[in-house]
């Protein structure tokens, strides 16, 4: 494992949350610039590029009432911890409650989105490695396969 | 990324939370067995060798009251997500604050240590990689040095 321990030294060893999805220091992102087929959500990266010596990425997610993330695959996996509100996950072909608690796994190349549901924001942390491809929508057909099992994607 | 698609079939993709730091289909595990400088704390593997293609693991420890995690360190780095209840941390030489929704990071050779205080239990995803070092304890001078800065350890 490679690691630049100078470059490490601004690292923040404790992180300190402060309530309603949110964690002292850290600021809200967009949640992407070059796509638009998702709503209501914005992102904010707890872990990251700034750490050098970090094999992953950890960002925070939060979809509010009315929202959705991308649908959208790539070979890269996700682990996904709920820690806030109530939702819908498509996995593949599975349409899955999510809520608080729960933990989500997507496999490299599975289709998958984020739902929220009800009055809270639907928050949840997402692991990815750090070196990664990047993610691409589903073409028409594919979304036309997943409407078979799928009553969520428009 | 070399990954098995046929092996993974199995896989979960959800792990649904049951409450009080259980998740279904999730056994409690002893927290290790080569080593005994630890008090009160088990595990559980939420994400791990059963799942080929994710690159991480993702663990959850529990820390009963009293208990108390291995004073230790290791090249691989560790980051944790406190979800249930309150303590503290060693990262390095500083003993920081841990409630639920804090975020922690431990750099490659820091010495790390988790310690439950209050009423509830302790509770924390711990994401590291796969293919990882082993974890080595403090030596008594490392434990030494330790002492003129943190005083919770024996």
């Amino acid at each position: 494992m490679a690691v630049d321990m100078k470059v490490d030294k601004k690292k923040r060893s404790r992180i300190p949350f402060i309530g309603e999805g949110c964690w002292q220091g850290v600021e809200k992102k967009v949640y992407k610039s070059d796509s638009s087929d998702f709503k209501n959500i914005h992102r904010k990266v707890l872990l990251g590029k700034e750490t050098p010596s970090t094999p992953i990425e950890l960002r925070y997610f939060e979809i509010d009432p009315g929202g959705y993330s991308s649908l959208e695959k790539h070979e890269h996996t996700h682990t996904v911890i709920i820690c806030r509100g109530e939702g819908k996950a498509i996995v593949g072909e599975e349409v899955l409650d999510a809520k608080s608690g729960d933990v989500f796994f997507v496999a490299p190349h599975e289709s998958h989105q984020f739902i929220q549901q009800g009055e809270e924001p639907l928050g949840f942390y997402c692991i990815v490695n750090k070196d990664r491809d990047r993610p691409r929508l589903l073409s028409e057909e594919e979304k036309e396969r997943l409407k078979n099992h799928v009553n969520f994607i428009d």
